[in-house]
């Protein structure tokens, strides 16, 4: 199922997960390996491995890594695992696969299991691959739409680095690339740079030519009518459709609609948090300020701080089209993306 | 004249320019010594020294040091002087004040001068004093209208190292923080950084607190009614209002009408082209895409390309305050800026 061409956030080698340190790219390629949950924590707070999706299978990987560890060790093998995953909990508060992810290996975790970690690391590896599935899926169902677009731009990384394999929004562009020619921007998104760091990377290694342009070179792009779609992938979605994602993405949403380019956001049904009615619910990170500062300012007597938000919240009508891997809602202001749910 | 606490970007010494390489800023406070056009060009091109009234200045100092160099050399001394006014013409394209300066210089050459050295040296130290001079007539007359703002933001550097002093943007938040407690905000300003490299360095010098933030988390900022006003400097204003500026300028003005935010641009006299009907008109200058790029994008096969303006245009209707040293235009697309010109 995994497309070979496309490079792979996370790896399981049989005993231990294999984490590509994202920091690094794209000068250097290197993979760190983790054998317990304490270091697949440790890989998603430090961002080593990113974006919604990628964060929940990691997270996963980190309970099987658990079970795995404590099981012939302990008959109290169950408290250090609960133990683990509240760590895993704690590692990043915005993306909401996370917590489904946790939830999902918590439940498996409630049933009688002859084998425990045969029987959990069967779970974590269906996550993955469910989520591989769900990113083809819904890489036809957005290129579907983006048929006869012209140009498309992405904002930070939703390609295969977050997540399975393939990716969101950078499913979607594979797919539609594959069928036609598009023209692809990339957003640097500061101040990670996932942008020029990774989706650029991430779409030559697939062959796929793409230009970077500075975040606040989107705005004049489009004055000119060169951005047909901005396509982007989400952190989590609120159940009236208000979507967190990248800081940056709700002024690409406000600019968009007011130069009639059109914005998809492209996530797993796993990034809808039900729970909630509206976006002004999600928890939003807030990250050091040293992310942005110079290092001359960090002091305490610094005059200069920094605001440093990494997620914002789109209201849902600035948005075009949510494509998940059950099916598209168009306009999810007024096409309730409950039907969604039903669909399960 | 000059504010003491106040860095200065260009320092005459009696017999050259001294230009303090702003490439290096905060880390380094270096000053270069330009004997020559040639040099002054090069400081120019490179972005040693950049702003618009800064770069008009730093060009008159540049042909004194042409005439101080050829006048007593040689008869042809003239042709000599006009060939290094034609190079430092093409230094950079976007700011009008370089234009500006330069044919204040071709003015005064074609006048009978006594001593043409002392004469044009006398016209350079001019025209850097009045810009300082009308910086702090700004500052009063922005500061003014700013009175009550509880926040504003800044985009790129309009400060003292942007003119000959104090600032135009910054001369403005200079002025109106002496008067008022005011939360200062600037924005990164990608992909050079005059934000986080400049802005907030000159503040912190003048004991002036700011906050950085990341340029696409300027709308998040709006979205909770953080900012009353957003206030910038220009590199070039057509003759109906429209204002060209550091790319992301048009971003925030379209985002600020949306959230209800006032635009203020501050720009002495000399930055309006009188000669151009519209924004459409102004030569925006793009630069290389290696500003933008990781270095493993920067070979001849490369896959990843960028597109890096550094200008973009703001329409006179997105902007609430046009700030000069001749006076205040409020709604420049409902009053005729040419009122200003008349006003000489």
């Amino acid at each position: 199922m995994q497309n070979n061409k496309t490079v792979h956030a996370l790896q399981w080698t049989g005993s231990a997960l294999k984490v590509l340190d994202q920091r690094l790219l794209p000068e250097k390629i290197i993979y760190d390996e983790y054998q317990d949950a304490i270091g697949v924590t440790e890989a998603i707070t430090t961002m080593r491995v990113r974006g919604a999706p990628a964060i929940g299978i990691a997270a996963a990987y980190g309970v099987a890594l658990s079970v795995q560890k404590y099981y012939a060790q302990s008959s109290h093998w169950r408290e250090k695992v609960d133990a683990d995953i509240e760590l895993l909990a704690k590692s990043r508060p915005t993306a909401v696969n996370l917590f489904w992810a946790l939830d999902q290996m918590k439940a498996m975790l409630a049933m009688p299991l002859d084998n425990p970690p045969a029987a959990i690391l069967a779970g974590a590896e269906k996550i993955h691959n469910d989520d591989i599935t769900a990113n083809y899926k819904m890489g036809e169902l957005g290129a579907d739409i983006l048929s006869g677009a012209k140009s498309v731009m992405t904002h930070c990384n939703a390609g295969a680095l977050a997540t399975g394999g393939y990716g969101t929004a950078l499913g979607v562009i594979r797919s539609v690339y594959k069928r036609q020619a598009i023209k692809v921007y990339a957003g640097e998104t500061r101040p990670w740079l996932q942008g020029a760091r990774l989706t650029v990377w991430e779409l030559a290694q697939d062959g796929i030519p793409s230009t970077l342009i500075a975040d606040s070179a989107a705005a004049w792009l489009m004055k000119f009518g060169a951005l047909d779609w901005i396509v982007v992938g989400a952190d989590r979605i609120a159940a009236n459709g208000d979507v967190a994602n990248k800081i940056g993405t709700y002024a690409l949403a406000v600019l968009a609609r007011q130069h009639g380019v059109k914005l998809m956001v492209v996530a797993p049904t796993t990034t809808i948090d039900w729970a909630i009615d509206s976006g002004n619910q999600i928890e939003l990170e807030q990250r050091s300020p040293n992310e942005l500062l110079p290092a001359c300012y960090n002091h305490k007597d610094s005059l200069v701080s920094a605001w440093n938000p990494v997620f914002d919240v789109t209201p849902a009508k600035l948005i075009s089209a949510i494509v998940t891997e059950r099916g598209v809602i168009l306009n999810p202001a007024e096409q309730d993306i409950r039907s969604l749910k039903n669909a399960i």
